[in-house]
């Protein structure tokens, strides 16, 4: 997004109906209720329409505003799934409508969950957008287990890899491979998210 | 922590009393009160004891339990601060006396938080020990700055790197050094702790 756009998108902001309505993209961490923030439970309670993945839980859909809306626009891989495009486009329309949309994703909106794509949308047509960050799933993953994943004595760094890119592909790593790091030893934590789960590339 | 050491300590939690404590290590995720999860908020409203970090901000303290005893147990780089093995030391005291101690961390536990020191030791004890995850803080900056950590079209990963070492070295990273993934041209994001915010090593 160029200077020009970002002056454009916050012109447009400031000549907004103070009705217009704005996007949360919210995280909803890895299924259990529990590990929802209290602001992305105070967000689910003060949504019109709440925009939810395929893997969000009821549980935690029962948190939201009775009122509220709940559409499903999940994808998931190798199924009928809905568009990218489509989801944009129904932020924009309900948004625009006036409506305070929640965009429910799991784990963190900001690890592989497609929020720059729908953030620049957004921001691009001047609609308000905020992020509430989620527990990721490596985070959940190592709690369940009781480990850390970036023990002092072991590791400096912790990554987390996709399996699942852009084009369908997975990406080949070579765990063992020398790290940036220039201490070789004192290698990296991985995690790497399964190609199969979902669509989230 | 080897089988032996391993079937010991079960045994050792099977004769354990009824009235034998436990300690929780809590991500409080990066100070804002709202951004802990409603697990975190159930385990400091019913702790007897909650260690907490120097970098635990007071409004998140006053959502425990009224009587719960409050200890500041922080360790800042290059300040008079208290020692891991004391940390230790207080955890394994306070179970055995029975008390509910939440270990009360900056961020997520699991990620440069010594969780992994202080999870063996109890665990090596027989105590009983769980986590519960909390928002770390490039995750938080994320959402703060409305910002994707992994673009699809630019990343297919993240590393979260410290800036400060078990030795207080900083690990010198390059940052256009060849990626292990094989695509040289898509690219990690990266997030590197500064080594001045906390001794988190």
């Amino acid at each position: 997004m160029g200077v020009a756009d970002r002056l454009l998108a916050r012109a447009t902001q400031i000549g907004a109906s103070p009705q217009a309505g704005n996007v949360t993209l919210v995280g909803a961490g890895p299924g259990d209720p529990e590990l929802l923030t209290l602001k992305a439970v105070r967000a689910l309670q003060s949504a019109d329409v709440i925009l939810f993945d395929d893997l969000i839980s009821p549980e935690i859909l029962e948190l939201a505003r009775r009122e509220a809306k709940r559409m499903l626009v999940g994808k998931r891989g190798g199924r009928k799934s809905c568009r990218q495009e489509d989801i944009n486009r129904m932020m924009l329309d309900l948004a625009r409508a006036g409506r305070r949309v929640v965009r429910l994703k799991s784990g963190d909106p900001s690890v592989f969950g497609r929020a720059g794509e729908e953030i620049m949308v957004l921001q691009q047509a001047g609609i308000p957008v905020s992020v509430i960050p989620g527990i990721t799933a490596a985070s959940a993953l190592a709690a369940g287990t009781t480990t850390s994943l970036t023990h002092r004595d072991c590791a400096q760094s912790v990554r987390f890899v996709t399996g699942h890119s852009k084009r369908a592909r997975c990406p080949l790593i070579s765990i063992g491979a020398p790290s940036p790091i220039r201490r070789p030893r004192r290698c990296s934590t991985w995690a790497v998210a399964p190609p199969a789960r979902s669509a989230r590339d």
